[in-house]
């Protein structure tokens, strides 16, 4: 545990805990994007790869992302996002009823975790256990992950960012799913060239660069 | 596919289309928590379990939840709950950042697909593919399963309801996967009395009961 800010002072009640290679790099680029302060604290993993003690120890369900607010111990990305988006972002990034593109941005905030975790989950999975796409049952639960590239290559060919012309925290949902993931499975994004251009688009972000170097130091963020 | 509505008239504009045995249900038992006006499709699964190709045409996923409501073709669970409070339950049954609940209902609402179902997918699939907690890989994914269990358990021992004393949409979002989840891969609750607590609560809801008599003619819901 490394607390980011030398000084150690408590300056700021909301406190991103992150795992290092998790979806925890969301709350991290959050952050950055909203500019708000934060205080961030960084967990190695274990030598088998899962969190430490003292991660678990936050909250009770215990995997990453956990923030803490005060008294609150708070976890589940879409949750925090949504916390922090309304209760320190002063409803920036999010997008709300009265908007044309509501729906899209519920629906790729939404499609992050309901839908492309678990297809990259399963791919994991599949990894673990050796089967490939000669196991029937694996090819039918790999079908679903490559429809979900394909339908992001084409929902990227319509709009520069997941909700329309403009970042919103759809984007912070989705970018983990297609970066970060691939450090446990990897996937070729050749065929994806929108996919492409747009990592590249966040990539150039300032709020992404400081956000990854601060949670990530010595890694370069998975965007080719 | 069968229109609830004999009249067939376009009276609704929202219109639920539900898979059989699906994370549907949710969105037939939202409308009927909110009383709202809505259409209901039914659609059989094919012998396969896999949706019928007229529901994965409804839009590009084509996974269920899927809602239409003019052009807009709406998929992802926690999108549709959210988009239908906010554009016609007038913000019923969320629950908003001046809230002292805010951050437990987000929670759970999140929970559901964003570790809740995943668990319960790991599970389906330890199960396809004959793993027993015997196999070390299979065990270390199965127990992120168990503490799920455990962590429900726990809330549903200090509130009524997820978010706290009354019913949300964050229990719209849990209960599928405390109940319809078991038809694919069974579950005893013996050792939580108090999610068989909170079912009964949940089974004696004239909206639940009306959903589901409407969703799943001739299924009992997993209550126990």
């Amino acid at each position: 545990m490394l607390a980011a800010d030398p000084t150690g002072e408590d300056h700021a009640m909301l406190t991103a805990h992150h795992l290092r290679r998790s979806q925890s790099e969301r709350i991290v680029w959050l952050c950055e994007e909203l500019a708000i302060p934060y205080t961030l604290v960084l967990y190695d993993r274990q030598p088998d790869g899962l969190a430490p003690p003292d991660y678990k120890a936050l909250q009770a369900f215990g995997t990453a992302p956990i923030v803490t607010d005060g008294e609150l111990a708070l976890g589940e990305s879409g949750a925090i996002v949504d916390y922090v988006t309304a209760k320190h972002g002063g409803g920036r990034l999010a997008v709300g009823p009265e908007a044309a593109n509501f729906a899209d941005y519920l629906y790729w905030f939404h499609f992050a975790n309901g839908s492309m975790m678990p297809a990259r989950m399963v791919a994991m999975i599949a990894g673990r256990l050796g089967l490939s796409e000669e196991n029937p049952a694996a090819r039918a639960l790999l079908r679903r992950s490559k429809l979900a590239y394909a339908v992001i290559e084409d929902r990227l060919g319509r709009a520069d960012y997941f909700a329309g012309p403009e970042l919103t925290a759809a984007d912070i949902m989705m970018v983990y799913t297609l970066t970060t993931t691939r450090v446990y499975t990897p996937y070729d994004l050749a065929p994806y060239p929108n996919v492409r251009a747009y990592l590249q688009r966040i990539g150039a972000r300032r709020a992404y660069q400081r956000a990854m170097a601060k949670a990530e130091p010595g890694f370069a963020p998975l965007l080719e």
